[in-house]
Formats: C-alpha cells, sequence, structure tokens
C-alpha cells in the first residue's frame, strides 16, 4: 500500500467528519481533522471484526474525547461496520444510529458511551485490566485466547479531570502493559489556549505514574512515526503507554489551531477549500474514493481471517482444556454457572443479628468460588466494606509479590470515581463479568459521574456501599448519606437496594450477578441488624413486600433497611395502642416499580394510609407513601444508637408519626399513591 | 526556648489526642502521632489569633486528612480557642463541640470542615487563591494588610482523589506561593502498605504540576528540617510548595507502621507504655504540663500583638485609602454595597425571548463592577456557560501576560471537582467573596462531593449550571440532565434555582449574592425563553408563586424553568377545552419550603388537583402536586425543539395530562399536599 493510498485514506476520514457535522450544522470537526492520521494508523493495525462485533480478542478502540464521535463514525462506516453513509447525513438526528455523542448501546461498534470528559479513559482502564485478567485466567503457555490491545484517544480536557487522574495512576501501577493511549496535544480547550488553566507537563506527571511516555511532534503528518510509537508501545508490557501527539486542532482548516473550529462547523468556504486541497470534488459530500474502499476492505479480510484463525484457537483450547473451555464458552454467552444461587445464603429469625456489611460479605464469600467472572475490590476500605473474601489473591503485577494477574480481588486506592469509570470498562469488556466495587455509601456520590454512564450505558455493575447511614456513627455527618439514595434512585436504570436483614440481602446479591443491563447500588449498615420473620429471597426479589399483614389495618409503614425492624417493633407498640399497623419492607425501588401493578397495590392499597420510614432524606418517598417521616437535615457525630435516639428513629417515634397519620386521614378516603392519572 | 520544650510540646499534643480517641474508644490515633512534629512546627510560627479566630489576616490552617482531627483539636485547646480539656474528653460524642470530623461550624478554629477525602487541599488551594486576590485587589506598596499563608497536612488518601489533583494541578498553574502542604508520606493506608494501590511517584508528579517540592526524610524527630522546609518554602513565591514528610503512622506506639493504628483506638497497655517513654504520669489522661501551657501562651501573646499591629497597619490603610479601605472594611463587616441589587435587571413580556443563560451573563454584566467581591470563573465553558463579563480580568499570574491576580475571572479548566472545592476555600476566605462557577448542569454531578460540603458548611457559593435539559438537544443523553436536581434538591441547606424567565434568572441571582450561608445552583437553558406575563423578582423571589391566577380553577400546572411558559400555554389549550388551569411559577424548592404555610397553601391550596410539569425526573415533585409529568428517562440526540415534541413537553401534550388529571380527581376530595400529618 502507498503512502498516498494511507493520505487519501486519512483525508477520507477528515472531510467525512466535516460533512457529517455541517450536515447536522451542529457538532465538532477540530478533533476529527487532526486525529485522522492517528486513528488511520491505529485501526489498520487493529484487530477487529467488523461483523462481530462482540469479538472477545478484538482490540478496543475508545474515543475518551467523545465529542470528537464524527471521527469514530466516520471508521465504522468505512470498515464496513453496520453504519452507512446515509447514517452520516443524519449525524446528531433524532432517532439516528449517529447521536451527538459515541452511545454504545445506539452505535454498532462503539465500545463504552463517552462524552462525559475523563470517562473513556478510566473505561479503557477497565478493558485493559479485564483483559490482563481474563488471560491470566485462561490463556495456557501452548493456547492462547486472549491477546488484545486497548487503544485510546484522549484530550486535554480528559488530562484536567480528577477521575483520569486516579484511573491513570492505578493503571500504572498495575503495570497495564496492553494500554496505549494518545494524547491529542493541540494545546487547544473550549476557553482557547490550554496556557490559560492547563501548563503542567502530562509527560512527566504521566512517567511519574509510572507509564511508558513517547512523543511523535508532527502528529498531523508524521505516519510512519505514529506506526513505530505504537509498535514501540508493545514492546513495553509492564507499563501502558502515553503517546503524545502533538496536533493542530482543525487541521487543513482556514481557522485551523483556534477554538473556533472545537465546537462549530466549518463554513462552507473552507470546507470547499479543504476538499480541493486534498483532490476531492469541492461539490460532492461523504465522498468515499473507491481504492479507499478496497484498501480498507483488505484490511477488515485479513482481519476476518485472523478472527477465523482465532476461532481454531479457541476449538483447540477447548479440547486440550475441555473445563475450562466449557467455563469460557459458558462466559461468552453470557450464561452463569447453573445453580449458582443455590449458593446464596438465607436466614430464619432465629439467626443473630448481623450488620448487612458483614452479611454481604458472607454472599460474597457463598458464591465466590462458583462464580468465577466475579471479581472486585474497595477503594480502599477493604477491612470497613469487607469486600475480600477468604480465598480472594490479589489482582497485582506478579512482580510485585502482593498477587498475580489472575487475582480477583483489586485495590483501587481511594479513588472512586476512578473506580466507578474502571468498573464500566471491566463490565464493557464482556465474558460476563460481574465485577463490583466498595466505598461508604456516602463516597459514591464522588463517583456520580461514572455511576450515571453505567446506567445509560446497561453496565451491570455493583457498588458494595457500607455505613449507610447515621448509624455509622461518630464518623459524623461529612460521612453520613442523606441525599445518597434519593440522588441514585432519580437515575434511569439503577437499581439501588438497602436490604433490611441476610434473606435480603442475598436478595439483593442475586439481582446484582444476574443483571446484564442494570447497575446495583446495595446500601448496608455498619451496625448489626435482626433476621426479620417473614422475610425471604423470594419475598425481596419482588423489590417490595408485606412483611406485617393485617387485615384491614389503620395504617401501613412501609420502610427499607435498618429502618424495617424498628418499624416492625413500632407495629407491636401501635397494637398496645389498638392500631393495626402492616409494615412492608421496600428494599429497591427499581425492582418494585417492574411488578405488576395489582401486585403493587396488594402491598401498597388504596384506602390505607401509607406511612415510610427511612433516616435520610424523605425526597422522592411519596411515590409509595403518603406521609414520610425520615432526616432532611445533615446527620451529627455520636454513638450510632444515641443518634437513632436523638433523631427518634425508634419504635416510639416510628408509632407516634404513625399514630398522628392515622389520626389526619381519619375519615377520608385514603388513595394508594400508586394509582396515577396518566 | 529549648528543644526539649518543642519536644514536650510534641508529645503532650500526641498523648491529648490519644487519650481523646481512648475515651472516645473511637477515632484515629495514628495521624495525629506521626504528624505531631510538623503540626507543631507549623503552629509555633503561624500567624493567628485565638481569641478572634476570624480575622483576615491570620495564616489558615487545613486538616485535609480530616480522620486526625484529634490532632487539630489539642492545638486548639493548647493554644487557648474555646475549646477546653473537657471537649476533648467528649469526642465524637453527640452535641460536644468535638465531633468526628472537624467541622467549621461546630469547632471554633476549624477552618473547614474535612473528612471526605481530597477536599481539604482543594479548599486550602481555594482559601490561597482568594488570600492572592485580595492582596492584590487591596494591597498598596506601602500598606499592606493582606500576606497570610494556607498551611494544608494531607495523606496518602487526599493525594489518590481525582480532586486534589485537579486543584494541584491549577495552584501549581496559578503559581500559588502563599500554599504550603505537607503530604504525609507515613506509606499506610486503610488496605495496609501503600504498595498495594499507590507506588506513583508522588514528588515528581507535584513536580509536573509546577510545585516547589522540598523533602524531609525524618518527619518524626526532625523538628529544625520541618522549621527549615518552611523558611524553603516561603522563600520561593511563585510557586505553591508541597512538602513531603517521611513519618511513621502511630509514632510510639507498640504497632507504630502498621494500618492497625490508623483508625483504631490504642490499647490501654499501649498508651501506658508511650506515657512512661514520655515522662508522663501513666496514670493521668489529658495531661498539659505547665510549662508547655507557658510555652504556648508566649506564642499566642506574641501572636496577638501581632494582630494588634495588624489591626494598627489596616487603621493607617483606612486613613490613606478612604475609598477602598471602606470598601474593606465593609467586605470585613459581611455587607454588600449598598443598594447593589438595583443593578439587577428587569423584564416585561414585551422583551425578547433569551436564554436564561444569557440573562444570567446580563446579571453578571450588570452588577459585576458594583460587586467587588463577585468573582468567578468557569470549567473550561467559558463561551457556553456565559459567565465572563466584558471588563472582567483573568486571575493569572502576572508573569504569564494573561491576567493579573487582582483578575477576578478564574480560568478553572476542565475541573469540576476541583472548581466546586475550591469555590468552597474562596468562601471559607472571608472578606465576603461571593463566587461563581460555571459548567453543563450535568456535569455539577462530578463535583458531589463538594456541593455537599458546601451546603454542610454554609458556604454561600453559586454554580452557574447551563445547558440544563434535553434542551440542550444534539450532545445527547450524555450530557441531559435527568436527575441532578432531584440529586441536589435533596441535599440540606442548597437553593437550586431553575429561573423560567429573566426576572426570575434576576430573583435567583439575588439570593446566590445575598445569601451567607446557603450554595445554589443555577438551572439555565441553552435555548430561549419568553419574558412571562406575572413574573417579578419580587415574585420569584419567594420561591414559587402564581402566575396565571383562576378563580376556583379545575386544575393547577406548578412548573419551573423552560417548562412554565409552555405551561402558560397549555392552560390557554386547557380554556379553549373548557377547563381553568392555573399556573405556578417553582423556581426553587428551598426558597418555597421557607415560606410561612399560609403564604404556600395560597400558591398550592385544598381543593384542586395540582400537576407538576419538569422535563426531567420527577422525582420529589409529588411534594407539591398531585401527579407528576417528567422524564423518567435518558434523553436523546437530536435538536432541542424536536426532543420537547417527541417527549411532549408541549402545550398539547401538558394540556392532555392536565385534562386526564382533572378527570381522574373528579369527585374525590382533594387535599394540598403540602398539609402534613406530623
Ligand atoms: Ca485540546
Ligand atoms: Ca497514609
Amino acid at each position: 500500500m502507498s503512502q498516498d493510498l494511507d493520505q487519501l485514506t486519512i483525508n477520507t476520514i477528515r472531510l467525512l467528519s466535516v460533512d457529517a457535522v455541517a450536515a447536522a450544522n451542529s457538532g465538532h470537526p477540530g478533533a476529527p481533522l487532526g486525529l485522522a492520521p492517528a486513528a488511520h494508523a491505529v485501526w489498520k493495525q487493529m484487530k477487529f471484526n467488523p461483523r462481530d462485533t462482540k469479538w472477545i480478542n478484538r482490540d478496543r478502540f475508545i474515543l475518551s474525547n467523545g465529542h470528537a464521535c464524527a471521527l469514530l463514525y466516520s471508521l465504522l462506516v468505512l470498515y464496513g461496520y453496520d453504519l452507512e453513509v446515509e447514517d452520516l447525513k443524519q449525524f446528531r438526528q433524532l432517532n439516528s444510529k449517529t447521536p451527538g455523542h459515541p452511545e454504545a448501546l445506539d452505535v454498532p461498534g462503539v465500545e463504552v458511551t463517552t462524552g462525559p470528559l475523563g470517562q473513556g479513559i478510566s473505561n479503557a482502564v477497565g478493558l485493559a485490566l479485564a483483559q490482563t485478567q481474563f488471560a491470566a485466567t485462561y490463556n495456557k503457555s501452548d493456547v492462547q485466547i486472549s491477546n488484545s490491545y486497548t487503544y485510546s484517544f484522549l484530550g486535554d480536557g480528559c488530562l484536567m479531570e480528577g477521575v483520569a487522574s486516579e484511573a491513570s495512576s492505578l493503571a500504572g501501577h498495575l503495570q497495564l502493559g496492553n494500554l496505549i493511549a494518545f494524547w491529542d496535544d493541540n494545546r487547544i480547550s473550549i476557553d482557547g489556549s490550554t496556557e490559560v488553566a492547563f501548563t503542567e507537563n502530562v509527560v512527566e506527571r504521566y512517567k511519574a505514574y509510572g507509564w511508558h511516555v513517547l512523543e511523535v511532534p508532527h502528529g498531523d503528518t508524521d505516519l510512519e512515526g505514529i506506526a513505530n510509537a505504537i509498535e514501540e508501545a508493545k514492546k513495553v508490557t509492564d507499563k501502558p503507554t502515553l503517546i503524545r501527539l502533538t496536533t493542530t486542532i482543525g487541521f487543513g482548516s482556514l481557522a485551523q489551531g483556534t477554538h473556533g473550529v472545537h465546537g462549530s462547523p466549518l463554513k462552507a468556504d473552507d470546507i470547499k477549500q479543504l476538499k480541493e486541497k486534498w483532490g476531492f470534488n469541492p461539490e460532492e459530500n461523504f465522498a468515499i474514493p473507491a481504492e479507499v474502499k478496497n484498501y480498507l476492505s483488505e484490511i477488515v479480510k485479513k482481519n476476518q481471517e485472523g478472527h477465523e484463525e482465532w476461532k481454531k484457537t479457541f476449538d483447540q483450547y477447548k479440547q486440550k482444556y475441555p473445563e475450562l473451555g466449557a467455563e469460557v464458552q459458558r462466559r461468552l454467552d453470557g450464561k452463569l454457572p447453573e445453580g449458582w444461587e443455590k449458593n446464596l445464603p438465607t436466614y430464619t429469625p432465629q439467626d443473630k443479628a448481623v450488620a448487612t456489611r458483614k452479611l454481604s460479605e458472607i454472599v460474597l464469600q457463598s458464591v465466590y468460588d462458583a462464580v468465577p467472572e466475579l471479581i472486585g475490590g474497595s477503594a480502599d476500605l477493604t477491612p470497613s466494606n469487607l469486600t475480600r473474601t477468604t480465598s480472594a489473591v490479589d489482582f497485582q503485577p506478579p512482580s510485585t509479590g502482593l498477587g498475580d494477574y489472575s487475582g480477583r480481588y483489586i485495590r483501587y486506592g481511594v479513588r472512586e470515581h476512578g473506580m466507578g469509570a474502571i468498573m464500566n470498562g471491566i463490565a464493557a469488556f464482556g465474558a460476563n463479568y460481574k465485577n463490583y466495587g466498595g466505598t461508604f455509601l456516602n463516597f459514591v456520590s464522588y463517583a456520580a459521574g461514572a455511576v450515571r454512564l453505567s446506567a445509560l450505558s446497561h453496565h451491570p455493575v455493583t457498588w458494595v456501599a457500607t455505613h449507610d447511614s447515621i448509624g455509622l456513627g461518630e464518623d459524623g455527618p461529612t460521612h453520613q448519606p442523606i441525599e445518597t439514595l434519593a440522588h441514585f434512585r432519580a437515575i434511569p436504570n439503577v437499581s439501588v437496594w438497602r436490604p433490611a436483614d441476610g434473606n435480603e440481602t442475598s436478595a439483593a446479591y442475586k439481582s446484582a450477578i444476574s443483571s446484564t443491563s442494570t447497575p446495583h447500588i446495595i446500601a448496608l449498615t455498619r451496625q448489626n441488624l435482626p433476621q426479620l420473620e417473614g422475610s425471604s429471597i423470594e419475598n425481596a426479589s419482588k423489590g417490595g413486600y408485606t412483611l406485617v399483614k393485617q387485615d384491614n389495618p389503620d395504617v401501613i409503614i412501609v420502610a427499607s433497611g435498618s429502618e424495617v425492624s424498628i418499624a416492625v417493633d413500632a407495629s407491636k407498640k401501635l397494637a398496645e395502642e389498638g392500631f393495626k399497623a402492616g409494615v412492608v419492607s421496600l428494599p429497591d425501588f427499581f425492582t418494585f416499580d417492574n411488578q405488576s401493578q395489582s401486585y403493587r397495590l396488594s402491598v401498597l392499597p388504596d384506602g390505607v394510609p401509607i406511612i415510610s420510614v427511612e433516616v435520610m432524606s424523605t425526597f422522592g418517598w411519596s411515590k409509595y407513601s403518603h406521609e414520610q417521616f425520615g432526616l432532611n437535615r445533615f446527620g451529627a457525630s455520636g454513638k450510632g444508637p444515641e443518634l437513632y435516639k436523638f433523631f427518634e428513629f425508634t419504635p416510639e417515634g416510628i408509632a407516634d408519626r404513625a399514630a398522628k397519620t392515622i389520626q389526619f386521614y381519619k375519615g377520608k378516603p385514603v388513595l394508594s399513591p400508586l394509582n396515577r392519572a396518566f
């Protein structure tokens, strides 16, 4: 292949991107123009099959500067993914396959949803981590089924984001040699020159993280330099590589090198001169020269041959290692091990009171051996989150002597946001990875940006979120969640569990590990909770259920987690006062909302006033209750039980408010809050 | 003073901390034992007055590793702040003055609330920034009224957090020479050795950020080395300094150097041997040797003399520069300029439709000159957030030629979390700073950790949060807020404004700039909105008000922001169908909740079904409505107006649901949702 053909391909990518942005009259032409050479250099040597986008041993390409998505869509069209020029013409239009940022669910070939800065490169760390773990677990010296790379482009914006700093620091520590990132050093961000806010020495920073750093000073033109850098990167197997690519934003445009080309379409004249300069017909849009088409078809063909080769290798593997082979096949089929859930522990009221964080540890301990795709870690709170099972091996570079790469326990350090984004990357790798991360519930908020993308992208990751209320005690209001559950419950497609005892904790994990498209946050107590009469995995798996049943109750108390057992005691107290109080446990709004209306109405029926009890913000609870008892202020530092008393989350405190609720609704017709007008 | 006396002081600090943790049987003795020498070295040369903790020219001390608060409380007791040994004995007890993490509102002498890792050092950057801006604005070559330093201690955990990375990178760029930070390099975090997750080269990283880095290898004992490092740090005036202090966690304890001393009280035997080793009576707790008391009293006395000197200097200043002097005095008194709010623009329905982000720019433009304490910036979205007024000068090191230190516009770079924490630091500086930061509403979530602390600590900072809904259009679901308002509304003490037009935007800023204790998030549109009939600053300043009044309405539509004008059109549509629909604009829940119950009931009365309309999560709206129309799914990429149609946020879509609401409640008694049983 000639240099000319490469150049023609690069200019084709550039002009497709420019035309897409122009057609939309919206979007970001600058980065595609600057990054097309690197994109071509990466893709022409990448391992992928446009007709099987989930091939487990493909290389992954992550566009962390997702606003440059016209570049990615152009590549996908050119390489024959299920995306056409017609789709490019619909760029950024409603219901198109080419949304304004790369949406993994909508666009075949997009690995992860990007746009929020810093997330993509952190996902890439997760992908590289997962590949490393997968390879170390299943590769054999004579048959290797996993050896793929993760490539990522990132801009100055990503480098400024703390989430990327966290993930990059960890990637260096973990020595992820299969990760190759390109920094688009174009010295421009939206505010103008990066001189105004970003003058740190990125190269030295990444070296300090333990990365291998290369520089390509002429990234606009030096295709060979880029190709060589990729080769160099691959030679260093114990460090991730950052390639500093000096480029010109909007290369070729009359406004190149300015922030004017970052986020606005090029003017018609400008596009015209570009096309003329590069030997394209200025009157034609979305042109794909035949020789480019042929050239890339050849690359795809070779790649598909490589894929066929891999299939043979995998067949060999299955013959030589039938047990592991079946396990890999099962994982690739997205199936959990048959009967894994039988390992989930169950409890009776005779069992002793245990903190749900401890019950969570028992679940992990119980299912860990049966589910090899269950991996996870904690953001430096292992002894508090209880996320590490006794048999676990740390995921660490073998050279450290601290573990090995087949280890399933990840030491994330105090990096909650990085952890969240890495978890998304692990989930995106495929191979049925079910991965979890532990921190205090209050600090899941640090990772809000990543949690939102888990939900949007359908990553079934799990947060083991302990110390879930003022019950944590002395650490005080900086550590006590108030708004946290409301926040995450308000995100579409997040299952926010707050189990009340052992059976409910098992149900939470059953839901989390079975899930293929919904992230889970499991809120767990520091303090001990009794095992409830009437709870079961089956009941709790409906998200909400009647725990204390009453005929014609005067009131229903609906509660979650640590307040459920107090509500049960309140119900007894109310009985002494002559009131019949039913109790409903509602461990997960999301799951409950997915039940039939008739089931839900059987739990929260018409004709009975309902009071909700949860020791944090009442925000959102009126969806299920007429009156809300909660904590709409910050907590306090003190012993957990004293705080519960101080804020009146006691049988007496609840009974008092329930009695007032009965009184208030006496003689008034009461509709269940589940009845809606539309 | 003798070395012995210093050593005795250090051991007194250590043992007070150990005794406090032991008395609580809860807390963190490890870091106080390791950091007491550095704490003493810093405090013995710091400028402060325990009897006037708000003195504007005091040095600030920020304990970023807030879990080490026993150290800070011990210092405050020893230096005669309004905190006694009796308070130490109540460490971590409910309603004590010594909560489990340093709470700025509860403990005199605590500058900022810390505990959530990474926040304190980032607050320190904000404090240093504010001091720099204050000094550059008011110091004169012949009279200097501001020359204080900001000191911060931080642990490995803070260094792992992305928020600290963001703030540190910016501090290097801004060349904040008045910031001196100590890294407690004790090689231990909760998961054990930092070797398991944190092996980057911190020294090189901070050099890459542009910091001056010093090392004190024997931080447990080398008091002179620490003192010298402070002197060295002060000599470098154009770089922040990081002093790497190699220490032993739990120094002196039998378990020193292990994570066992991090977060658990020392055992009785261990405390005994410590006291014996250091010449204290092992039977006595909370001992303060008389010579230590005298020694520190001398330091305080000198400091108070320094404070008196400063007062004289300030008097001189006021004489020589009466206008500026009066301005400084006004700011120190916490008063805004008389009549500033008269600059707020007002609108009539004849004025043209304008995006509220643009209306926000007009407000800033209108009040900027009148309010010199109004400073702010944006996280690299200046041309989108419209946060920079035309007369603004960038806050930049003068040597860069990009601005100067009296500049009031801060280029934060793409660092939302860092920005949030720095904003808190600026607010904590005092001098009536009213500071704002711009980003897209969706990315305020990246800063959730800092927003929560704004609320808890009563920092009146303001987020200019533009692009507040699917109305932003093509950027798609990664950028379109759904849960964001619910999240922040659920945090106690956050004013979340979503103005519907120009008058409401002015009201939002009036509230924000007047506030002394409540952070504000002002959600603003990308798209144009009409100026409403019936809106006014006065009305909106109640948080909610009747915009379209009807006698005996069939339904009330309550809406916020961009949906209010559509609700007004829906009301007209309903009139055509023979229904009387009132319209309520509810720009801020927090402000509305603070109105009298009778006022609120006049807006949302009994007897009328109420439907809320907001183009995002309905979560929480049932507080004010019986039925909710919102968007409980992620948005989509497409043109803004098409998205509004697609999701039916049109006069027809609203009228249809309002009609169903009327139908549903027909013949049923309807109570206002504001009526509560308790
Ligand atoms: Ca850039
Ligand atoms: Ca440490």
